[in-house]
């Protein structure tokens, strides 16, 4: 037990911020038609989480819309929505040491790219300077493994899936991943952070489906013409 | 003769509703141009529709921009507007068991889709988490066939080839439809589904567009490296 | 003289619609960076157009931002704001029989197509439903041709350029055109309806870019797999 | 010192147009993931700038999140925030005559140019009539050449190499830089300018970007069927 079985104990502010994350997604296209969920950690021990109901509305969430689990997933609280069947891998991925908001959205580039580069379990993003805005990333000087998972409907098998990823000894998963043809899921140390992780995540998935898009060539095929030296230097190094 | 034969009898709730989706649909670029139209059942037996009246700017409806029509298309009201050409799809839409509004949009990504696919007279999404939004749909291992009609200005026929679709024995029209280079109609058991379908269709449909112009390669032909065996199990069996 | 000579008698209801009008358009892109001007006919006889002054910011239009021009494109006011270069284009286009009001934007589409289509000097839009909002079409099975002329700064020949076009015997100009690398100009018989014109042409000219981008193929090289009969008839009639 | 190492004494007309500009890019997505920051001229001498402290969210800047720096790139402020690494370009763009503001950007477009034309460490952007929105251009028929350089950790050293390329003789920077998948640095003489700065560059960019994906075919390839005499010879002149 505790104080959180009872939503009416859930701080509103908890609430507030989870109902703009919403409206701020809905806006952006990363939520629609009753996709997404977002969750955040009221406690850890036992460990509970305040999460959007299963098939709510991301525009204009409720008070109602929301409900608190458990670390089996199960619902504590009696209020008017379900959980959603995604509620284990909010856990799985809230369980991580440090990890205090899990969100998970339904974007066109997640789904375009998650089905793209399927055959190849995921896709590495390096050289960005926005990648320093995940955490522990200090320099653009960086690549990242972003895992593609198939997509099931079996839920605690896609967890244990997750898990394995995450306590990999050579090479854990970090900071999100992708379902195939399905969506992303992402976390931080607060709400604010995963907001970040989500907004930097979609910006780098759009970039890399754009310049798909535009053919970008290989550096190697691109003729060397009016390079600065210590620029190509600078490239090629 | 029903009550809401006359226009002050219609609630207010429903024209708030239906200005609400207006502005919305308006700001996603579904319906510029006083393009669209949108209605909502008000009783079923004898059967009236309130109906966004034709030609009116969906970026912010006035009262005066709606009427009631009844199942052969006739206006009942007698407010400023006129009935839309289009009503007879409406009502046609609006007869299928458990239908309480029927929206249709102009979005880009279904008008070039519909010509792109116009040959094939559909085109098939699958296998999509968002599927899962679609009345009936459980899961993401799921197939649609969205028909698409050739554009006309002849109503009576354009209705009654949409009715023969629904009522297919063997391959009933489910969800929606696309009219060629003319736009989507969809619908649901209230307004609420009823757009919650428009964005999930217009999600799946941007996202087609956008992998088509990826060049996706058939799955057969992407090289097998790196695909842990027990993913390219799942994807594969 | 007129009674408009004077900026304080222009009804404030025009500066008003004007102002929501580059609000509107800034938001969707379409007048970024002081770009556009936008014009209303005052009276005609003589000419008096209230017009958005010289390089002002559209996304917040102060009352200060707007000047009266007459048939020659001088300034009659004497407000902060100097009259737009380009004001001669609205007069040519406002002199056209039952024209109200002249809107002129810088989109990303309209921008890529006149350029893309230069050789051509125009380009075709036909069998769009969203046809139909142009003012005088009444069916989707129409074709519009808009032309694109090549961009100046010598206003007074890019204006007899346009109206040569607009009392061409065989081939009149109407609804609008464009000028190679630079934007869009339309009209209507009053602001709302020139708005609508945008609306409906900026989504044609997306339309007709994004199909592009898909490498659509010409409706003959299409397989005619799985074509109902009546169908196939109808596209290919 | 200057009254403005109290930050108590920065007007707050300064730090509202900041926050404005804020919302505005986060809206556009130039800014998101606490990317970007702005700066502007408090004084010249010694030069002052008012700047967005370190890694802040862009959608609502709250007043703490800014920092006033001195001509070396240091603090002289001591309120939460920390200035940004990126400091000592906002120093080096705002030393130049004439700058009273400068804003740096993260957005989509500019970031797959920046590495799609890495190799000829810049891209030229020529003809496009919202060229005249750039400070001293005053004609289409104008060309500007938007430096690339790569991308650092290094900051004096960027700043350094983007000092080399502003007192250049032959051909100084102007208006603009690129980082390579970084972002972008635009200045003006005032916010309001180099805001403008921003918008015409941007949708330059994307011009450039979405004409490349249609695969612009080079003038010469293109069939002359249809082309107007004079028009023909406009553009080949």
């Amino acid at each position: 037990m505790t104080p959180f079985d009872n939503m009416s104990a859930v701080p509103q502010d908890e609430i507030k911020a989870l109902q703009d994350i919403g409206a701020l997604f809905y806006g952006r296209g990363w939520s629609l038609g009753t996709s997404s969920n977002y969750s955040v950690v009221l406690c850890r021990d036992p460990l509970r989480l305040l999460m959007t109901a299963s098939g709510k509305d991301k525009r204009s969430l409720r008070e109602s819309d929301f409900v608190v689990v458990d670390v089996n997933g199960q619902m504590v609280t009696h209020a008017g929505g379900k959980a959603s069947a995604e509620t284990l891998l909010h856990v799985v991925a809230a369980q991580q040491a440090g990890v205090g908001a899990v969100l998970h959205t339904h974007s066109i580039w997640a789904t375009i790219l998650s089905d793209f580069f399927a055959w190849d379990a995921g896709l590495e993003i390096e050289g960005y300077e926005m990648l320093k805005g995940l955490a522990g990333v200090t320099t653009h000087d960086h690549s990242i493994w972003l895992n593609i998972l198939d997509n099931s409907q079996d839920m605690p098998d896609l967890a244990r899936r997750v898990q394995q990823l995450i306590v990999d000894q050579k090479d854990p998963l970090r900071h999100a991943f992708l379902l195939r043809r399905h969506g992303m899921y992402t976390w931080g140390r607060d709400l604010e952070e995963a907001r970040k992780h989500v907004e930097i995540l979609e910006f780098l998935l759009e970039v890399t489906g754009r310049s798909l898009s535009l053919g970008k060539p290989a550096p190697a095929a691109i003729a060397e013409k009016d390079v600065p030296t210590d620029l190509k230097a600078a490239l090629t190094e």
